[in-house]
């Protein structure tokens, strides 16, 4: 291991998105005085009467929820896109804009209000896995939709506003920012070399053993070298898949095992159910040749140091590139250990 | 006015990143049951003999500040940049890092510990300014520094420690990704049209008058037409001006003013302190030609509808694109009234 990176100021560079993360190993240890979050490590109930996504219950817009035994998909009531709006561009000067067509949709993972994904079995959330092949491949199917972003917030710190485990597919006509750049850099690498950037990045990897947390045969979970969250980490099929659908047989539950294993050590992390945003980027359903693409499932999870103390993405970080203290390879550590 | 803009889904274009925000006026309306923000409105005393940041008062390296009357600025006590670190390289295969040098510095905006900027009279505020000009000079005139970040976290929300009225500079050998992103937006089309985007822009904002807050004889402070936090907000000279070390005369007290102002209706909008992070970007000290660069303040504050509800910019913000509900045209509206 090369320890310069752990000792000194440095940035590392984004090889999906083209940016680059400031690191500051020295600073880990400065005293915190600031905000600390509230914990909640309130016992939930399998069933939650005023909870508008238990079974049976009754949703803002009139709708009942089906009495659900594994999964439950809706239209989000609040969708931020629609299919049915109007269709306008500006271009005007230097203002410039353009409508923007969807779709988004609520993804129940379970009837039992009391879960999180940490808390099922495989088994459990291969049902979830399922769910999400089932909508990338309908999403996909519909002319408006070129892209689908699956992806789930939990924990109130990361603006979820019901506890019941959940998570959330928006759907779109264009390619959105994150999207874009992983696009470009993908497809640039793959016309170069005609292989994928993040399989012959997976391959540095498992050679290294610095960075892994943990494989299966068919995924990997890791700490990708330019993690920016204290805790980030990724999941990566072995096989240079483009999308979720692609998954065969037993890949589908090997996904569900990689997913329970990783939440299961960050719940271990803080003794808490551990907040984060997490998401799958994969190919745009937009008929071009996507092979480029190599899909990956991430966790942006914002505590640092406790239940309570989280890192702040905020002045530096918004006006200059974002900046971690712990190095990849420390929180790695952390969590091997936890498995 | 366009009105499809207030009621249709739709993206809009940032000029100086190359970026888009998603905008979704209908979604306005929803109802929010997610984490509610703690407020504090407790009277702080003007001195107090536990702030490492009040004049007189001891810090934690055991350096004692001086007895200051306007401002005072010293090295971070844990700063993220050094200048004496270790410089090196990674380049292996796709794993790629380089050291980082640079100097950040705390500043404190007054002596009082019960004020912030809002509570400051504009020549107060001109005190700061004509430090950050100082400062900007100083740093940028050491071969090592070829770019300087003022920006100041306030508020616990956004990670501020301390609430003593102060912010940070870090400056550095290279540029951040969001300087990155403007400088090469700025130079494209200075290099076609011979002219600042953003004053190009300020322009035909001023004819408008659908975004414009306030402005005085040398600035303007308006919402940017593709702004992404709920009330965000800049302040843009004028005058083409590359950086902040070319106000001249009375334009660094209008500035001043500009900042007042803008601060003062914050705080009357949801009636608290209101937090933000703000920040300037401004032309790069690598001794370059940067005629391209037209230098702004912005703020970034993380409230949406009251003192304690904030913006969540989660996953599908992290995974795509930034979104917002209110309208940069109907924030504009409620922000003018304050004044
Ligand atoms: O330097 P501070 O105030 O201790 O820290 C704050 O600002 C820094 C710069 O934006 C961030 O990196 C930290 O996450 C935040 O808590
Ligand atoms: O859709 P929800 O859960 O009400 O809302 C949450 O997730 C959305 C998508 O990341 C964000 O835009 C919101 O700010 C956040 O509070």
């Amino acid at each position: 291991m090369n320890t310069d990176l752990q000792d000194y100021s440095h940035k590392r560079f984004n090889i999906l998105t083209g940016e680059w993360v400031l690191v500051s190993p020295h600073r880990a240890k400065r005293p915190w005085q600031g905000q600390n979050e509230a914990v909640s490590n309130e016992v939930r109930p399998s069933y939650d009467e005023s909870c508008y996504l238990c079974a049976s219950n009754t949703r803002i817009n009139g709708e009942v929820n089906p009495k659900y035994e594994n999964v439950f998909v809706f239209t989000n009531d609040f969708a931020a896109l629609q299919t049915d709006s109007k269709t306008f561009s500006v271009d005007d000067g230097l203002l410039k804009a353009q409508s923007e067509q969807g779709i988004c949709k609520v993804i129940c993972f379970s009837p039992d209000h009391s879960k999180s994904l940490a808390d099922m079995a495989p088994n459990e959330i291969e049902q979830v896995v399922l769910e999400w092949q089932k909508q990338y491949q309908e999403l996909g199917d519909n002319d408006l939709i070129n892209y689908v972003q699956i992806f789930e917030n939990k924990g109130a710190v990361m603006g979820c506003s019901n506890p019941h485990p959940h998570g959330q597919i928006w759907s779109q006509t264009t390619l959105p920012n994150e999207v874009e750049k992983k696009d470009t850099q993908q497809r640039n690498y793959y016309n170069e070399h005609k292989k994928s950037i993040l399989g012959t990045y997976l391959a540095q990897e498992l050679e290294k053993q610095e960075r892994i947390i943990f494989e299966n045969d068919a995924f990997v979970v890791l700490i990708p070298f330019w993690a920016v969250w204290p805790f980030e980490t990724m999941i990566v099929p072995k096989k240079h898949q483009t999308n979720i659908s692609e998954m065969k047989d037993e890949e589908t539950l090997l996904f569900a095992e990689a997913i329970s294993v990783i939440t299961k050590a960050y719940d271990k992390l803080f003794n808490t159910s551990f907040p984060y945003s997490s998401g799958i980027h994969q190919a745009p359903t937009n008929g071009e040749d996507n092979s480029h693409w190599h899909w990956h499932m991430s966790f942006y999870p914002p505590l640092l140091r406790s239940a309570t103390v989280k890192k702040f993405m905020v002045g530096y970080e918004m006006f200059g590139s974002p900046q971690r203290d712990i190095t990849a390879e420390s929180a790695v550590k952390m969590l091997r250990n936890l498995l």
